[in-house]
């Protein structure tokens, strides 16, 4: 395995091609279809076990699915766009995860990868200096973008598999390659987990595409940091009635609404750490002189850690109840994202700096960066955690055109073959512990 | 009866002389311990069949009620200040309502008259030129004054008590003198009502000094406009904690007020007429440094009827109880006061009209005047109404020295001797009907 | 003119043809360009003068006009529908007002009628069983109908056009026949009267198809009790930033908006009269967990008397003004629409009153009914009283399938021939006092 | 000096006899015109140059002091209790802080103590088992007392300033004894700073009696984590009216104040460190019919540093004035307390760690310990550090009875000379850098 990284440098081409096709064929949470059955074929083709739809997504614990509307028009937008009709079957109703597993011949450990496939929900620039637009892979989906790097991430993950599989002779133990659907909006984890797809995993990596700063060929061994999150939304149902002639009939579901959102920014500070609230969206009625019988909110929680984050989100649920109450309304609440907090394995990433320092391929080799925002990965970290595995989120360093989920978003594409080789490197070690 | 006039004028110093000690000695709400011993002692002596205690005051429906403390020191002062022990001791526990009957030898109708007694919690001036400072009758219990003319009342009924009393040969039926404690606040109707003292009134007849203007001299034989009222107080509780170290642990109160303080003024205007609410107090907390676990506040709705006072005191109740659960505390009402409203009898009040019209001692005779406020004689008048008599409440015009309940008020006592007069015609009247 | 009633009768088809036509082609306010151009050509053709455009709208105080691409495209439909680009060309920028004036050779007085041409923004039911379904003229243009009778009203406008040209050597003194757009949302009348339309009038006329009641073949000659009102939008900008990094460095929008309206219901009460508040429409924010940087509310006042409605918008201006400096974000205020409240002539009601019964065409003759809405019609009949004239509202009944402004809205067309006779009596009435 | 130990276990009675004094007779923030008197007393007879009233208190910058009738009575007080005429005039207006000055005759630096003495606002306990009331030296002055140590606190900085006094000659440079007013709410040191009184200061130390642990004979070196702090108070004046007559007439100070405490309860947390937002107290309305005029709000912000407390309060009061407006009533406010964060000067307190630990008398010595509180002690600390000096805030354990400002707080008395002891090692040694 010493030319790994000769071999992956030669990949290079294949693996930008791949990049920008799912580039241009951007697909956002839960509706993955042409992507993962992109994955899911490429990792049979390469020999794996491949497992897709209800046996690696639990649909009980899926959050914040479209639509059936809008997940029958993205398979038929996938079928379209020339995707296997055998696999997007199996992944009926959403769930688009893929999970390809090889047992090596050499006894060793349980390792795990896992990449995010999901795109944002924001419409691509059409600037001609765009490099998307330039060398023609713009996004064909409108209003849809991987302006977040997911689709570098899915590159580097059938990468990782393909030179595994090259060298699955002097790999030890078991690989999984986990390709999860619906991080943004942390939704798609939750699902993945609950199906036990990491019960067995002794080593998980994961990581991300230039995330926290612009630093071309930076390797940062360890993420902490992880925000838990929680994501709700709360829609109200009142009474309407005529303003001017019978206000007293109506039931005002704006002013719950209202009430709502300034009493959850009144939700206590908490004393032991950090935490967040914010209603991003507000939107009721109909008519200037409607009184109002519709609303909805959409809010967040945040928190330092998970305890933090469920104060926040006992105090947020128990508020817009009562808001209802208070103008004679019905809401109904819907979790549609979440995350928890998760602690580092610093022994498990002390040894990732080893080997990353030892490789001589990065620039700059960060022992750790502080993340302080939300990943759903904290789940499959948590579990693997929970069950005596380790865990460990890195960060891959690319010169950033703009910041993530900003429609000018784009990496450089030099750190794909880098992170596909580093990444084949750590799994076979820890394959070996 | 025809020199009824001439006996009134006659009594004209007695009844100022009345008036003054009552002027001097005011009690407010379920307190009138020496005003309702004086009263019954006259009564008594004048041949009346006095019930009063728990023969009028319905414990059960009071509202509004002193605590015992501030009861049994009222009872003290009563008796230092010469109030009669033997009925004191009936009035225990703030049952102070006092009536007098008397059947009359020729058959005729159940005639009843109704009279109030407290003072208003109000510090009265000191200035010089203040009749009551000038000629040495000034409150003697501090923050306790008759600012709403109760004493002249008072004053009113026992002349007329004396003047059938005297005349009771030429009259017919029976006659009722109610005399009312706790109008106040609206608080004492209700509870002298539910004895069942007006149940068998053919016609009732009650009025104020001096109410709705400055005139002198005048007569208003009908009022109408009562706004049906509830006085309500919300006591919150909850948890207080360091606001620096744990405001986390704290359940707060204080917000819990102020939102329901913001939510009741929010309360829908009613299509069928006008309605208002009005938070008058909210004190919360103790300190600034930690967080609040006590507060009240202290409302009242009103209602161009009784259906409309209804729908903003069961909006109020919802609303209280929700921002309680809004933050986490627990909350405890008490309707401390309250008066339906009430419909005008035309009819009677046309007769009123000819009869005070004819007496020519009026200066103006106005047919009809519009209260647009509460008062709980509505309670006693709906009651006589529900039971097929009919019922009127008056205006005794009287020149102002200051607005009803200010601490400069005081009226022209020319007005007692007129109005006692007009009262014992009246009931001569109805009672022969 | 004894036979203006068979002659009505015999125009019947043809109205209900205009009718319907204009039903199948609803334009709301101040796009109603074909609607006008027809009016305005049919008016020509009968020998009218006819004003349209800034002859009779003023631009400065035009409320609630859309934007400059929303009246071009529906210029263009209007066009492609065979609007005439003569007319459409003069009503450029929406000022698609039409007035139509005829001098009598007998000197007179100027009577003015005014009918409103504007449909609702209601999509049309697509039930089979309503009439316009079955009997083919549904609206044809989404989202827009006549949902308010104003297409009933221009047929009766021009078919009084028609009788009064017809009969134009028995007529005294003036006809003004007033076409306004932009009823609903009261928006047009005040530019219309801004340019002097009405400042010659001594009798104006109006009226509304079965407002009231369902009740067919009632005429109503006095209609009171119009609310003024207010229609106001409140634009709210703030700074976005991220909910979890950085929510220090926003200014909230939403939270603006939401304590606006929250405190917009709690304006006081109004001591004189009836007043109403209805925040009807808030729309803040565009990602959850984005601090919400733009935030729109829709809002209207009422009020029983133009002073009352300006209290309360008064107190509305200041309040959104202090809440966006309570989340120190700035706000855009825009007057979208109104209305004054007004008096009733009660003399020239009384004698449309004679002359109605004595028509003997109708099956009930109401004197008076209460509106307890607002009509900008206030504002032609205010203007009239100020300058020493008389103006009156009427109802013509007619049996409803639905409510004004419902979906299924639709009247029964038997009230347009009787109205348009009605209204020609009335007209030659009043010119030759 | 090697038996300044014994020294000061030899003043032990002596101490505390006059700490049970200082309990005995406790002067909250402003009006310890007793204390300071006694204080200014000692020093001068042990021979400081010594500087009060107004040489050491800024009167522009005083903050939170009590009303002149207030401080006029406190004066009247401490003189009937012994207090000096000539100290207490100097002190006259509440300039009640004490310096004490010695300079040596060998050079060296400027080395400052500092001691709050003011008392809370608490009613000390009357259980019997209270060690107060069992010696017979509880509280003789209603609703205050010494639950914060401070009668101990300046009892070590009299047994201080005795101990120094006693070795003057072998001691170096210049000590300065700084007894500061009004702690309690942070209230006293901004004026003190502002004199100058520490602008020379090289070395600077003060510390709290048993304020983090109950930990008997513990000594920390060092305290961080001082939270940066505001207290404020607002007055909303608006206009009373009559809640059912004429809503309209009034302007709501109520509401205004209540609609203030919950926007200042959503004041956002801030990205960069933890804030806090109380408000403690909020007293609105006198009568449950009037619509209230006058409210009062009293609160506090916090920051981890000063930066985050003035984004905090730069926030309230912008709120706080735009509720105000939000109901149309005038609001003035008040900063009656304050204290910024500081910084830890580790050099300085290793030294003390191993000054302490060398002498083997307390039986656990912490390096650093973790305030999570306010203490305007930061105000000296700051402004040294400022001028080039080091500065470091200290804790003295002492078993506690119950916790600070608890109205059984009690500390163990052998804490007294050993403090008393350490610190005038401490002192001797920084003079001598």
């Amino acid at each position: 395995m010493e030319n790994i990284w000769l071999k992956a440098a030669a990949m290079k081409d294949k693996m930008i091609a791949t990049r920008r096709d799912l580039h241009k064929h951007p697909e956002s949470a839960w509706i993955e279809f042409r992507t993962a059955s992109i994955v899911a074929e490429r990792l049979t083709k390469l020999g794996y076990e491949v497992l897709c739809g209800a046996d690696v997504i639990d649909e009980a614990t899926m959050m914040g699915v479209p639509t059936t509307e809008v997940l029958m028009q993205a398979q038929q937008r996938a079928l379209s766009e020339g995707a296997d009709p055998a696999w997007v079957d199996k992944m009926n109703g959403g769930k688009t995860g893929v999970v390809g597993i090889m047992h090596f011949a050499k006894p060793g450990k349980v390792v795990a990868l896992r990449f995010d496939m999901d795109s944002n929900e924001v419409a691509e620039t059409t600037e001609a200096e765009h490099q998307p637009c330039k060398e023609g892979f713009r996004s064909l989906h409108d209003g849809l973008m991987h302006a977040c790097g997911h689709d570098g991430h899915v590159t580097v993950g059938l990468a990782v598999a393909e030179l595994i599989a090259a060298h699955q002779d002097e790999m030890s133990g078991t690989i999984k390659l986990i390709f999860q659907p619906g991080e943004e909006g942390v939704r798609g984890a939750k699902a993945m987990v609950a199906t036990g797809v990491v019960d067995d995993v002794d080593y998980f990596l994961s990581g991300h595409i230039g995330f926290n700063a612009n630093r071309d060929g930076m390797f940062a061994c360890m993420t902490g940091g992880f925000l838990a999150t929680t994501k709700l939304d709360a829609y109200f149902t009142g009474q309407s009635s005529h303003a001017g002639a019978a206000p007293q009939e109506g039931r005002n579901a704006l002013l719950a609404a209202a009430a709502a959102s300034i009493a959850l920014h009144s939700i206590s500070r908490h004393g032991k750490g950090a935490s967040r609230i914010n209603v991003g969206v507000l939107e009721a009625g109909t008519g200037r002189n409607i009184l109002p019988d519709r609303a909805v909110v959409k809010l967040e929680t945040r928190g330092a850690d998970t305890e933090i984050n469920e104060f926040m989100m006992s105090e947020a649920k128990r508020m817009i109840k009562a808001t209802a109450d208070l103008y004679n309304v019905e809401v109904k609440m819907e979790e549609v994202g979440g995350a928890p907090s998760c602690a580092l394995d610093e022994v498990m990433g002390q040894e990732i700096f080893e080997l990353v320092k030892s490789s001589k391929q990065f620039s700059e080799v960060v022992p750790q960066v502080h993340l302080g925002a939300s990943e759903d990965c904290s789940y499959f970290m948590q579990r693997v955690q929970e069950k005596g595995g380790q865990a460990v989120y890195m960060m891959y360093g690319s010169a950033l055109k703009a910041g993530h989920h900003n429609s000018s978003f784009d990496f450089n594409e030099d750190c794909l073959p880098k992170s596909a080789a580093m990444l084949t490197i750590l799994a076979k070690h820890f394959g070996e512990k």
